[in-house]
């Protein structure tokens, strides 16, 4: 059901989380230990923020472990702020175009979980994207749907508020096609400042997240490691699964939380999807430009 | 803008006319002479009918000329008919599921052409498409919305005229969009038994489709080959482009004509798209079951 | 460390073996129980006899699970005598040229294992190849070097026997760079006639490798399926890991054996890897033309 | 035959040079004008020196024109120094480790052209290479096998005298072999400071190479980019073609020449290449450690 990592803070060569940390993110492609799958071997995506405009993506259909080119894009991609992940797919197909993050503008999107009976309510949900959004969904994946869907919510003016009421509008129109639990959300959404680390699910029984104490807790993962050691208080990690054992140092984000990773204190707030029903046009409410 | 290729008739192992003619099917994916594109490097397709139930599919967004599996595939592959399509894309993703044949059930179609201003008339088209059929548009190009649409429209029950309302519907949804020559399309159909060739475009200048004259034609071809040698009269070879420069051998199928090649006499009929306006229910008129 | 299956018997649709069998190798490629990596997703390979000209051949770095043209293929490819591999790299690259099965004329050949040691020795076994035979090396693996090893020590004339030189050879090389258990070996050979089942260890502990035990066996799998009901009785089924847990049906082949699947009986021959020293001139002996 | 573009000087967003220009080097892969092969499309590589240990490579054996991965690292990598490179097969397999440029340690190595003859001749040339750099050989092209035949040289301490040997080495084999004219080369070099430039032929008749005549050429490929305007006298692009018919800017490289661009006054050194005997132990000289 797929893994992510999200990366705020000082810059860093990706591979020093990617590939060097015992149960990094490359090795949970081939050995997850807390997914539902212990496999994630249908792609690889990372979307980080550094040199150009706005973030830059790669989508590899090949299994990560096994991607020379990631290794090497990992190895010489230095950044502040990242996102990566590793897809195990829930039935769409193995194609970049369903390859995480998905990318708005500056916006980047990763998603571990899925929307129940996403195959019968695909076309009613495509219908409720803004128009003008549309055009954007390159891909088939229910994740990259709900971006949208949360986009015509006004993601980009209030990501919370969004993502609420995208996830209200699956679970209601879920109910009217008999599906309960529709929705199993590990997101991770970024403007290239802040970072939200949103843990959800309709049944309360949501996938892991979790995310380091503290500056201090990276320092730890690598005491060796130069770089790492001088972390500043800001940086923060946000993983589906602990990097390594190291105790004390991960905490679990808690159900129907959003956590927001950004300078400054970071937030945890209350997460609760409602539904607002549509306008008489037809279309949902729409707060974006 | 894609190159095809149809084969009705004796079984032949499929290299034989993929690529032993001169200027065959793959030579027109590195040098095409007739396309308005030089280089049909997109991706390729293959389906074909033999063992198993129903037809097979083989997609690769490997250029054709350098696929080694193609190359294997189409030496140990016999079939009495086959469509082949070296694909470039009109901008829409380079993957598996944009390549050509399109299949449903018995049935597969390939497209040469585009449907003008298609980005932003998609998410209308999308609309029209029978919500049953929904599900079965894998990948996010124009050719496999009009297969979809047109099996809305009845096209295992009538092709011809599925194939009309259609691109009626198209044409019509273009004109409130503002584009005038919407269509341009050389298609091929087929399940298992029969063989349709379309060749039309709204302004009336169609890309180029060639059929051959009857059996000699192709033994022509190869006049050392025994196999072809041996060929029925009714073996049937369309083409976008002539395999090689046999006077008198290829007869151009004229603008707005469906080649129909069937067991028995073939026929062309005259194809005229038309528009039926939406029941007051909101989708198109609705034959298939 | 791979996994592979091999058929012998009636003309079957590949998927009936590779897709339908509870934990068929498809589902090995994903859920190993019995190899040393439960994850066999570095690629896939195919080869079958049937149309065409000698065996064809599909080879796939995409992981098995989720290849789409291979379960294509698998439903629309009939053959009596099929190899099918699924690949867990031990070091080297994932490409179309490293994937088995190997084709040399009409021979194939398939290696579940690996040769230790190996990238410090490969120059110099790529050196004891024939060098007529050195051009047909197309990747990096020890698999495909073995082969043609084997090819040069008269594979094609009596693959027992070229088998056993060419371990023999690797082993022998191998106590000279200090390496002791120098070859791990489940190895399938086929002519397209017969099928050499080799099951083999310098040190004696052997990949598992099991045969069916007769045609009832395999009619058992699938009490359902009409076709298999109707089974030879010379029919048989190899493969790294039995396909279900049928009490009584898989027989495992013993250590340092070889079993012959060919017309008429059966038989195991004891395998011995033994060297002969090189010629004067510098080259391993050879048998083959 | 290949393309490829060098460039040395002020970081650049990779893209400025690969995509903006009129036809860069990604168009030349599509439409190139002075190659022996219209097409470019089997395969693609980027190389480049900034973040992380060492250059970066990235390889793709998607056509450059299509992959949506290139077009994201080329608009978000920043380098002072890159070589790309489009490729067009001489007949070896399509597959990331043939694909350029090949890497040692900090150098980077491009080639268009070929050597004739070289299926011929690869076991022995192969045999020439030094023991501890066999390993280094990933792939089967004769490009990769003359970089390590080079290293064998001496490339990192003296890399015109040690491909003056390489080449010498190839052109003896060759007559050997009755080839005469066995060398096309166009060559790019780089240790991340300094980068060689080889244009040479044994006919005498070599692929075209370019460079920019200095800062202001680069300045009026772009007079609207403000950074390009904005040029070191230092900067310099090497060309397998004018990206654009700028009269008077691009300087052809001569026959059997090499130019080196480096700190300082870049130098036009003749590049002569020459035969030097085996030792009597079998293997070339050797000059580096």
């Amino acid at each position: 059901m797929c893994r992510w990592m999200g990366w705020s803070g000082q810059p860093l060569v990706v591979e020093e989380l990617l590939f060097k940390p015992q149960h990094g993110l490359v090795d949970q492609s081939l050995h997850s230990r807390l997914g539902v799958e212990r496999t994630n071997g249908d792609g690889f995506g990372l979307g980080w923020y550094g040199a150009g405009d706005g973030p830059g993506v790669y989508h590899s259909v090949a299994p990560a472990w096994g991607d020379v080119n990631l290794r090497e894009l990992a190895a010489h991609i230095e950044s502040p702020l990242f996102l990566a992940h590793v897809r195990a797919t829930t039935g769409t197909a193995i194609q970049q175009t369903n390859c995480h993050p998905f990318r708005h503008g500056r916006w980047l999107f990763v998603h571990n979980g899925l929307i129940e009976g996403f195959e019968a309510m695909r076309r009613e949900l495509l219908l409720a994207v803004e128009p003008d959004l549309f055009a954007g969904i390159k891909g088939s994946t229910d994740s990259e749907l709900l971006f949208h869907l949360a986009l015509g919510y006004g993601l980009e003016q209030d990501p919370v508020g969004a993502m609420e009421l995208a996830i209200g509008l699956v679970e209601a129109t879920a109910l009217r096609y008999g599906v309960e639990n529709a929705v199993q959300a590990s997101v991770g959404v970024s403007d290239g400042e802040r970072l939200w680390a949103f843990r959800y699910s309709t049944e309360g029984r949501s996938r892991t997240l979790f995310v380091s104490a503290d500056a201090s807790a990276v320092r730890q993962l690598h005491p060796e490691n130069e770089r790492l050691q001088g972390l500043r208080d800001e940086d923060r990690l946000v993983v589906s699964e602990p990097l390594a054992d190291l105790e004390g140092v991960w905490q679990e984000i808690p159900e129907s939380t959003v956590l927001v990773v950004q300078p400054g204190d970071d937030v945890q707030l209350p997460f609760r999807p409602h539904h607002e029903p549509a306008q008489s046009n037809g279309t949902p409410a729409r707060l974006s430009g």
